[in-house]
């Protein structure tokens, strides 16, 4: 790729850009760099913006709402919501294994429940069930009125890295 | 936002980005592109590139494998896998329900099988029972060498627009 | 079927029995009169001996493990932990509808987290969400210890009995 | 346990047994006596008379549908659906696994789609994934009309025996 070609692109997208997707643009870039800076460690979770609260045997994330999270109904896609909730039970998963170990997901079970309105989605994630070989954990997806949007169950292998 | 403030942005991007790092920011705009083109009918079908392919019954969504899409151990996202399931399974559910009415996800389970790895995640979606209320749907995630990521069913409420 | 029939099996069965048959007989029988006198109204429930427990939202139902219960490794079966899951859950989705409607199970999400041992086993069912449309429920069941044998989550319907 | 009280129980049983109540009770003891020949390895397979039919890489079972096997709306019980789809799956696993190994459930993920009515409900297993450490399995339990009552996907563990 030649950064002509990336320049190119990028001067296409800001002639005819609407404000709407000049904040998308704005979002996407300062993912990149989010990613860069290793404040976020893959880049779906630096696009998306994703802020981390760790506590004890709990984690939090949440992410901006805007059209960048939006399904063409104008809700937060079913995806964005899974991949959130993936990320917060991963995350957490992760925090409870030994030195040396990882976990990776076995399956998730997510249930919707409203749409995905307001500024912001909030997550949870919380342990089921903490195993030698398998965890079983709980996240919970809300709007920024305390609304539920979803809940997942997932089982959480654990391996050696 | 100011468009002097997104130019800016992307300057300091362009300023130190690796190759890995123009492709990725490449691939954002073109999905910025896509999703104002009306090709994908949100921003992250968009993004991820999604191709579409429909036939009688089934209905197949591919996307590019690369940074944008992997984790941080170098495998896709689980949350892409999900998000990119959701969309085949919902767009092949979306063709099945009458004139006037919308098909919306009430639940999926999901269970993870092999690494997404290779160049490209190729996903198809199969009618597994179609009522009057709901629609139940499979969706199967396969590397492009064939080997099978994940597998995922999932019941759709049929709902008037 | 006629009375003699059932007569001579029954002979047939206790000229042989062990003294576990003999426990196993004694329950199923017991089964037979409390689906008579309507103490629990399906067979399935009245046979596993299930006591119920209602509370203020939420729901307990428990059942004595014997060999009964017992898959062929001695411990509880699946099956027998995802019927009283499904039913202490549909129990309390059913206390929840309004009058002239019932609740169906739509799916269940089972993790298995250990073996069911011991005396008995409890089910206790909470409320994840109640819409107008739609309730999810969570089912855990727990060995007479506390130990977690599985955790549900199920989408149940409401609909016009 | 006596052999007394548990003669006595049945005579009770049967002095005010209802016609569909011998049917129950003679189906009951056939169960105690499958169970004794080692016609099923569980209690709960045998009192239910499943009928097993094992096939290259698929396995079925089938159970009689009657009020045995109803809740208390007269259409097949999800938790005896649940637990003939989890045999069904659970003995094909076991026939995947190398000698002196076992697979147990780790996850169940059932959709209802349509009421258990008829006489027969058949059920059928098939391999979506066969690994080194699980097994992903699809179970379909259907109506001896063909209609599909459930479909449900499970994680099996493969564990040393």
């Amino acid at each position: 790729m030649k950064k002509q070609d990336v320049q190119e692109l990028f001067n296409q997208c800001m002639e005819q850009a609407t404000a709407d997707e000049l904040k998308v643009i704005h979002q996407l870039l300062t993912g990149v760099q989010r990613k860069k800076q290793k404040y976020n460690d893959s880049y779906i979770s630096a696009i998306l913006n994703m802020e981390k609260f760790p506590s004890d045997n709990e984690y939090k994330i949440s992410i901006p709402i805007n059209t960048l999270t939006d399904n063409s109904l104008g809700i937060v896609h079913g995806g964005i919501t899974a991949t959130v909730l993936d990320t917060v039970m991963g995350t957490l998963a992760n925090t409870l294994v030994p030195e040396g170990y990882g976990a990776v997901t076995s399956n998730l079970a997510i249930h919707f429940i409203a749409p995905g309105k307001g500024e912001k989605m909030e997550t949870i994630a919380k342990i089921i069930h903490k195993g030698t070989n398998t965890l079983v954990i709980e996240g919970t997806a809300f709007c920024d009125n305390g609304k539920k949007i979803a809940h997942c169950t997932g089982t959480f292998f654990i391996i050696k890295k």
